[in-house]
C-alpha cells in the first residue's frame, strides 16, 4: 500500500476514505451501506473495546446479550421512539420459508427488547440498580453512508440501566458521559466538549440526552458518544415496575448510553495527515515497528539479529511491537506503509548505526525533527517514554487545534460568516427556541452540537433573535 | 435462586432448562426462538471466547468483521449451500420504509459474503494463506429451540481461510479441529471424539466436514465444533482467483470452522448435577466464592475482616474470587445459590474455624468428603492446587462416563437394543452406503456422529448389511 492518499487540503472527504482504505482499516462491501472491517481496523476497535469495557466494569456494569430481532410492536410502544426510528428500520418479513405474522425489526437500538426483559427481572428495589451493557451490531437504514462514520450496520456497545430514583439515574447518565470523555481524551487523545442536546437533537424516547463533541481536522464536529436520561418513559411503555422500600409499586428511572465503531473514524479524522493514519499509542495495534535496513549481504545477519533482539527487548518492556522482516521489500517502502498505518514509533536498525551501538527512532507524529539515535541498550526505556510523550503530544496538538478554531461571535452575521468561511466551534447565547435553532440550520447547515455543561454566568443574548439567552450553545457543522 | 431444579433422573430435559434459568445463564425472550444471555452466562461465554481467541491468534489468525446482511443471490451461487440453508433463512424485504429490490438474508454463516471480499483481496500467492476469524451473531430459523443448544439467533466464531494448495487447506481444517478438541478437553473438561462427517451430515458446500463429538449426561452426543475443508467450491462460485508461483491463475483452497454459544449448553450438560451447574475452574467466572458465617454480633467484624483478607489473598494469587457479603441472607442460602451457579470452590469463614486459625474449603464437585479445614495462611496455595485438581477431576469423571457408555455391538440387534435401552456411543463397522446409514436413523433416531480419525486396522463388517465395512462409525442419538 504505497499509494499516495489525496491530500487533506485538496479534498478532505476523499483523503478520509483513502486513508481508511489504504491503511486497510475497512473496505466497501457488496452490500449496500454495509462495510467490512479489515483485521487492522478490527484490532484498533478491539483495543477501544478493551479500554471501554474495563471502565464499564470498574463502574459496576455487567455484559449481557439480547436478541437481534425485535417485534415491530415493541418499537411502537414508546411514541417518540417509534417516530424517531421508523424511517431507519430494516424489517424481516420472512423466516424459515414462511411469511411472519408479526414482522421483526433488526435492532436499531435495544431499549425496547431490554425493557421487556427488565419488566421480568425487576421485582423489588433490591434488584436495583440494574447495570447492563451489551456489545452488539445494530442496523439503521442510511441513505448516504461513509466508512465508520455512518453505515447501515455498525458495531457498538449500548448500556442500559434501571434505578430507584431520578437522581441516581441522572447521575448514572452523567457518569457514563464522563467515562466516554475520559476514553476520548486519555485513549483517543481527543479533547471533547460535554453537554446537553437540544430537544431537536436528543434521542428518540429520552428525557434528556448528553453528548461528547469532538472537532475533526476539517473543523466539523463529530458526536463521539451519547448518554441518555430516559426517565420512566420506557418503564411505563413496558410496565416495568418494582416494589419500593415502602412496599409500593414504582416505575424505575432509566438510562442508556452508547459509543460505536464511529470512534475509529474519529481517530482518523482527528490525528491523520497526508502520509496517512496517526494512531494514539494507547490504542495502536502496533505501538512500535522495527524495520531492519539491509544494505549489503555481509551485514544482513548482524542487522536481522539486532532487529530481533530490539523487538524482543521492546516486547519484554510490555510494548506492542512488530518487526517487519519481509524479504525483497525496500526499507523506504516499509516506512511508507507503516506511516500509512499510523504506527506511533519506528525503530530503524541499520549497519551504520549498529557499528556505533545505536539504532534510530522515528516518531510518526513529527517529521525529520522526530528522529533520534539511541543506544541499543536504551531502546526499551526510551521507547516507553516516547510512547507516553506521543500520546500527550497528540492530545495537546488536537487541543490547540480545537482552541484555535473555537470562536465567540458577537453578532448573527459573524456567526454565519464564521461557519461559511471555514468552520469551527461557535459559542454563542441561545434563547432556547426551536425557531432560532432552526434558522441557524437553514442558513448555514450548522446545528447546536450541545449546551455545554460548563456554562458562563451570563450566556449573553440569543445570537439569532437577540432576546436574553437561556444557555450558551455550541454551533457547528457536524458529521 | 434457592429453587430446586427438577432432578436429572426424573426429566433430564427439564433439569437442563431449570439449571440454565436458575443459575441465571439465560432466559427466554419474547422473540420466538431467540434467547437472552444473562450476565452470568455471558461472562462464561467471554471466558470461552478469550481461551479460543488466544489459540486462534497463536495459530496465525486475525479477527475481522463482515456484514450481517447478505444478498440472497450470493447464497444461491453455491448449489449445495443454498439447498442446505434455504429452509433456515430470515429475509429482510424492507429497509428505510421501502421494499428492497434485492432481498437480504440475515447471515446464517458467512462463506459467501467473505468470498466476495476474498475475491477482491486475493490477487497473488503472496496474499496467501489468508487466515481470518469473525466473532458474530448468526440466524438460522429453527422450529424447535432449546436454550443455548438450538436457537434462531446464536453467537459464534467462524474462521475462514484461503490457501495455495489442497494439502495446506486440509491441514488447516484438521489443525482447527485440534484447537477445538484442545479447548473442549483442557478448558471445558470434556473429552471428545474427533472424526469425519458422513455426506449426509456434512456442511452444505463443504468437500469434507470434521467434528468433535462429546457425550452429554443423558448419553446423547453433542456436536461441539466443526471444521470444513471446502476445496475450491466457494472460490469457483465467487471467482476468487490468484496468480500462482508459475504466474498462472488458480482458485485457492479454503476452509471454514466454527464453535458457538452451544458450548455453554455443553458445559451444563456434561458436568451439572441435581444441585445445579458445575463449572470447570478454567472457565468459571468466579473460581472461588468466600462466604462469611456470621453467627453472633461479637464475632461479626472478625469474620468479615478475615473474609476480606482471604478474598484479597486469593485475588493476589491470580484467582477469580468473589466474596458474598450480602447482609440478611443466611449462609445456607448462599451455599445453595453458589452451588447452583457451579462455582468450583467455596471458602467458608466462620468464628469456630477462625478461633483455630482455619477456614473450610468445600469442593463443588464432591459432597461432604470434599470439605477440608485449611490454615488461613495456606488458603491461596491450597486453593490454587485444588482448582487444578478439580479441573482434572471433572475431565476424568467425564472421560470415565464416556468410556463406561461406549459400546461395540456385534450385531444390528445389539446396536438397536443398545440405543433404545439407554444410549451411549456405539462403535461399529459401516459399509459407507447412505441406505444403511438411513436405516439406523429410521429404526432408532441415532445417526453416525462421525467416522473417527482413529480407525482400527479392520473396521469389521457393516453393522447393518454385514457387507465388508469401509469405516468404523460412531452411532448415537444427538442434540
Amino acid at each position: 500500500m504505497a499509494q499516495k492518499v489525496t491530500p487533506r487540503s485538496q479534498d478532505f472527504s476523499r483523503w478520509y476514505t483513502d486513508v481508511v482504505q489504504y491503511a486497510e482499516l475497512a473496505d466497501y462491501s457488496p452490500v449496500r451501506g454495509s462495510m467490512v472491517i479489515r483485521p487492522y481496523g478490527y484490532a484498533l476497535w478491539e483495543h477501544m473495546q478493551r479500554a471501554l469495557d474495563d471502565m464499564f466494569r470498574a463502574t459496576g456494569h455487567q455484559n449481557a446479550y439480547f436478541p437481534l430481532f425485535i417485534p415491530l410492536s415493541f418499537i411502537e410502544k414508546e411514541a417518540e421512539h417509534v417516530e424517531g426510528f421508523s424511517p431507519e428500520l430494516a424489517i424481516v418479513t420472512h423466516g424459515g420459508g414462511k411469511k411472519l405474522e408479526d414482522p421483526l425489526v433488526v435492532r436499531p437500538t435495544s431499549e425496547t427488547i431490554i425493557n421487556a426483559m427488565f419488566a421480568k427481572w425487576i421485582k423489588s428495589y433490591r434488584d436495583l440498580p440494574l447495570l447492563i451493557n451489551q456489545w452488539a451490531n445494530v442496523v439503521r437504514w442510511e441513505m448516504r453512508t461513509r466508512l465508520f462514520l455512518r453505515t447501515t450496520e455498525f458495531l457498538w456497545q449500548e448500556g442500559h440501566t434501571a434505578h430507584e430514583t431520578e437522581q441516581e439515574a441522572r447521575d448514572e447518565a452523567r457518569l457514563m458521559l464522563d467515562v466516554y470523555a475520559k476514553f476520548a481524551e486519555e485513549w483517543a487523545a481527543t479533547p471533547v466538549v460535554k453537554g446537553i442536546k437540544t430537544d431537536a437533537e436528543k434521542f428518540a424516547g429520552a428525557v434528556e440526552s448528553y453528548s461528547i463533541e469532538a472537532m475533526m481536522g476539517d473543523l466539523k464536529a463529530l458526536q463521539a458518544g451519547t448518554s441518555h436520561y430516559l426517565g420512566q418513559n420506557f418503564a411505563k411503555a413496558f410496565d416495568t415496575q418494582f416494589l419500593d422500600r415502602n412496599n409500593e409499586l414504582q416505575y424505575p428511572y432509566q438510562t442508556s448510553w452508547g459509543v460505536s465503531t464511529r470512534l475509529v473514524g474519529m481517530t482518523v479524522l482527528v490525528h491523520g495527515d497526508d502520509q496517512g493514519l496517526i494512531l494514539p499509542p494507547r490504542l495502536a495495534p502496533h505501538q512500535v515497528v522495527v524495520v531492519p535496513i539491509i544494505s549489503s549481504e555481509e551485514t544482513a545477519d548482524q542487522v536481522m539479529d539486532a532487529g530481533w533482539s530490539v523487538t524482543s527487548a521492546l516486547h519484554d518492556a510490555g510494548i506492542r511491537v512488530t518487526m517487519d522482516d519481509r524479504d525483497g521489500v525496500r526499507p523506504g517502502f516499509k516506512f511508507n506503509e507503516w506511516e500509512m498505518k499510523g504506527v506511533p514509533l519506528r525503530v530503524e536498525v541499520g549497519p551504520r548505526d549498529l557499528a556505533e551501538g545505536n539504532v534510530t527512532l522515528a516518531r510518526r507524529d513529527l517529521g525529520r525533527e522526530g528522529k533520534q539515535s539511541v543506544a541499543l541498550e536504551q531502546v526499551a526505556t526510551v521507547a516507553t517514554d516516547l510512547l507516553e510523550e506521543i500520546q500527550q503530544a497528540l492530545f495537546d496538538r488536537a487541543a490547540t487545534f480545537m482552541a484555535d478554531n473555537t470562536f465567540y461571535p458577537a453578532t448573527y452575521g459573524e456567526l454565519v460568516e464564521g461557519i461559511e468561511s471555514g468552520g469551527g466551534f461557535f459559542y454563542a447565547g441561545w434563547c432556547g427556541s426551536a425557531a432560532c435553532e432552526a434558522k441557524v440550520k437553514d442558513d448555514t447547515q450548522a446545528t447546536i452540537r450541545c449546551l455545554p455543561f460548563d456554562q458562563p454566568d451570563d450566556p449573553g443574548p440569543c445570537i439569532v433573535c437577540e432576546q436574553p439567552g437561556a444557555h450558551q450553545a455550541v454551533f457547528a457543522k457536524a458529521y
